[in-house]
């Protein structure tokens, strides 16, 4: 059955950078099904042929290495443009006119919101209206791909999703979180799941603490507006740090289907012991950068964070009395994402003379999302010629150099092909988003009352202010930053 | 206090091949006490000069890149020769003068008996009787060291050690196997145990077969004489492999002293379980390479293994029903010694599409003792692009990479040291070597009287006969070869 992809805000940033380099890559690779057309919609008035020839513009510029004129010219005859008013109800019936005119094959419908997060309902409803959003055997299905954020609190969110219920059923829904089609992301469950040697290791019997830091060397630039509306626990914590932290944490689900998947992120989200006004204090951190309220479109008495640290625990048999530490933040040392699980140390230092006051380093395991993929496993070692010293070395894996370079996919071209599959397995659902917010929001209620810990500021090109530094380091551990970058 | 290393059959290929060039490059690093003295004792007439200036052509020839002339006249110093006569007691009593002469430092002893084995008992017998190994806080020391083979068959080692035990303490004899020198060797405990994660998972519930493989490339070669009335199985097995053995399979020792250390050693020795004459043929394969017979020095009716394989078990807590396959040959395809840890498989194959017939490659941790010291995990990753495509891939750690080529000292200079330093851990005791003698023993016997597996030929250049593929095939494993060779 043909399918058609809907993108409203075809003119926009998104579908520029990612949406259409990543369809064009997929294509590319012969992925993309043949019988599928790309209609973008959006409120210029543009024809065909000028949205073909921005979109090439925005194609050469962003895959220099991949793009060709020979495969451009097979791609563009997929899309094609219309212009519409995402407010004005006869804007739909002309787009239905055009997707269901003649010489227009019917069938499955995806409509991609690549538009501003307030236009949502309104694109939904108006679909809802026209019975746009209604699937059947002969027409096909009718998916809606929704992008980031998803509320900005859980009431915002519920009632988002309300809304969205009341044309959609929710297996129609996707919430994209880019960070979730990651290579490495995904490998997370099969690391733990398709190895037999992590799992029996994989709990408080083993494991000393969990860190988990997703760290940008950049400021707010040009999202500073929004951002300054949001910070960094609702821009980073609320998705990706707690889904990272989801998929590390999760017990193995019965089978691998997007729902029983996702019933066990929830799960793990349930078991999340709550930040209170009490504990606000002491499990939190919060801070800007310094020159984060002199840049433009930030409120110059704005307490927004930048940079958030967390040290949480999760209420279940698996992790009772284990600590995650969790940090984001912008304007930081260095770019990188990264999961690192220290083990418990060894019960008995058997080598080494006993008046030696030698530590042995615990064994760590790193889990790299970027900005080199891979992981590696820090084990003791005997020093050659040195009797009995010993010091921690690595075990590496790279995705790079083990799969080569190019074979690596866009996070985007993963989860597009996901939703044209129905396969919702690394799409965010509702329960999660909500319990999420939950969260965050516990935490957010506390630092806005002012009885939680306060915002503070730190350097730009350091790893955040030392409070950072005194959540963990009270508990006599350290961040660590395992991942070393080869590439480049 | 000073220390005197006597060496017995100083012309001959061991001291000037392993033991003078080991003590040279011991000197070279600083590492070999100041006050030593090295007397090489042999049959041949010789003066100092000429000694020394033998083994200055053998340190050129075997340490290339290492001698220096500078490095070499100061080490030369160190040396002097005695002419004696193994057999005759007036020649310990020359020795004895030359070594509390006039002008020469009375005090610690080390006989190294570089000899050939039919010469222990008398060297050490004679050395009794002029009370040169009567230790006392004024004169220090005194140590023997002894080169394998420790006898033949468990009553001849019985009687070598019977006879040692009359003229010297068990804590004076130091029972070299260079192969425990090497430093993957010892690695394999501080691996075990200066680690956390391994131990939880080394045991019945994770680890489903353990391979051991010590191959060799060559031929007998010059040793031909010796080896046919030996074999593979007294050559090999009974010291290298089954050492290995145990060093994997053992218990945490209660602390790191020698004793405590071989008395788990002992244990796993004690627990394996026997090869009898009616199980013999299907736990046991031996073969001969092609043409051995032929080879100088070899009988022409030779029934001798140049190649054995064998499946045995630990009937211990730890280790029951995990069964152990070890092997070692001749003319073999590749120089490599390695263990192969491999484990059970996932208990549910979560991930891969449930018509999917893939079985997910199982883990494996691989010891690499040569040519590359090392080890590697292969684990199962996500291909990307593919969307649940899963493939074994493998985290390395490369000692040479890691440390450096210059910095992994040979097995002699590591174990000369242990022994300067009264260190017994990597020497095996006498009860170590019975119980081995034991195992072995019981194997030889069925296939001496015929009742055992027959002997059989296999191509040079290959893994050995049919039968020992069958031996591990039979049970739906196979060999593998794990360790890759990065150096040269």
């Amino acid at each position: 059955m043909h399918t058609n992809l809907i993108i409203f805000g075809a003119g926009g940033d998104l579908t520029q950078r990612k949406l259409i380099p990543a369809l064009y890559n997929t294509f590319r690779k012969g992925s993309l099904p043949k019988d599928i057309s790309i209609l973008g919609v959006s409120r210029e008035a543009l024809d065909d042929a000028s949205f073909r020839a921005n979109l090439k513009s925005a194609a050469i510029q962003n895959l220099p290495n991949e793009f060709t004129e020979e495969s451009w010219s097979a791609f563009e005859q997929l899309l094609s443009y219309q212009k519409s008013d995402f407010t004005k109800a006869e804007d739909y019936g002309l787009l239905e006119q055009r997707l269901t005119g003649a010489g227009q094959p019917a069938g499955n419908r995806i409509y991609y919101l690549a538009t501003a997060t307030r236009f949502f309902c309104e694109i939904v409803s108006q679909l809802g209206d026209l019975k746009m959003l209604t699937e059947s055997p002969d027409t096909g299905y009718r998916r809606i791909i929704i992008e980031k954020p998803f509320g900005s609190d859980l009431s915002s969110a519920k009632e988002l999703t309300k809304r969205l219920h009341t044309d959609a059923k929710e297996s129609q829904i996707y919430r994209i979180d880019h960070f979730l089609g990651k290579e490495t992301v995904q490998n997370i469950l099969v690391f733990r799941f398709a190895n037999a040697i992590f799992e029996p290791l994989w709990n408080r019997n083993y494991i000393d603490h969990i860190q988990i830091t997703v760290a940008e060397t950049l400021g707010v630039g040009h999202r500073a507006g929004y951002y300054d509306q949001a910070g960094a626990l609702r821009d980073m914590f609320q998705n990706h740090l707690l889904q990272l932290l989801t998929l590390v944490a999760m017990e193995p689900p019965a089978a691998l289907s997007a729902d029983l998947l996702r019933d066990e992120k929830v799960k793990v989200l349930t078991s999340l012991h709550p930040i209170t006004a009490d504990t606000n204090a002491t499990e939190t951190v919060r801070a800007q950068y310094e020159g984060y309220r002199s840049e433009e479109g930030v409120d110059p008495n704005s307490s927004t964070e930048t940079f958030a640290a967390i040290r949480l625990f999760i209420d279940n048999w698996r992790w009772q009395g284990v600590p995650f530490y969790l940090r984001s933040g912008k304007m930081l040392k260095e770019k990188v994402s990264e999961i690192v699980v220290q083990f418990r140390s060894v019960p008995l230092q058997l080598l080494g003379a006993p008046s030696d006051p030698q530590k042995l380093p615990p064994n760590r395991l790193s889990i790299c999302i970027q900005p080199d993929e891979g992981c590696q496993l820090e084990f003791v070692a005997k020093v050659p010629e040195k009797d009995k010293e010993m010091r921690a070395v690595n075990m590496d894996f790279n995705y790079r150099d083990t799969f080569g370079a190019t074979s690596i996919p866009e996070a985007y071209e993963q989860l597009l092909l996901n939703v044209l599959q129905g396969d919702a397995t690394l799409f965010a659902r509702n329960d999660e988003v909500d319990l999420a917010w939950k969260f965050i929001d516990s935490i957010r209620t506390a630092w806005d009352s002012g009885s939680g810990a306060p915002i503070k500021t730190y350097a730009q090109g350091t790893w955040g202010p030392q409070e950072a530094l005194d959540l963990i380091e009270k508990d006599y551990r350290e961040w660590i930053r395992a991942c070393t970058a080869k590439s480049e």
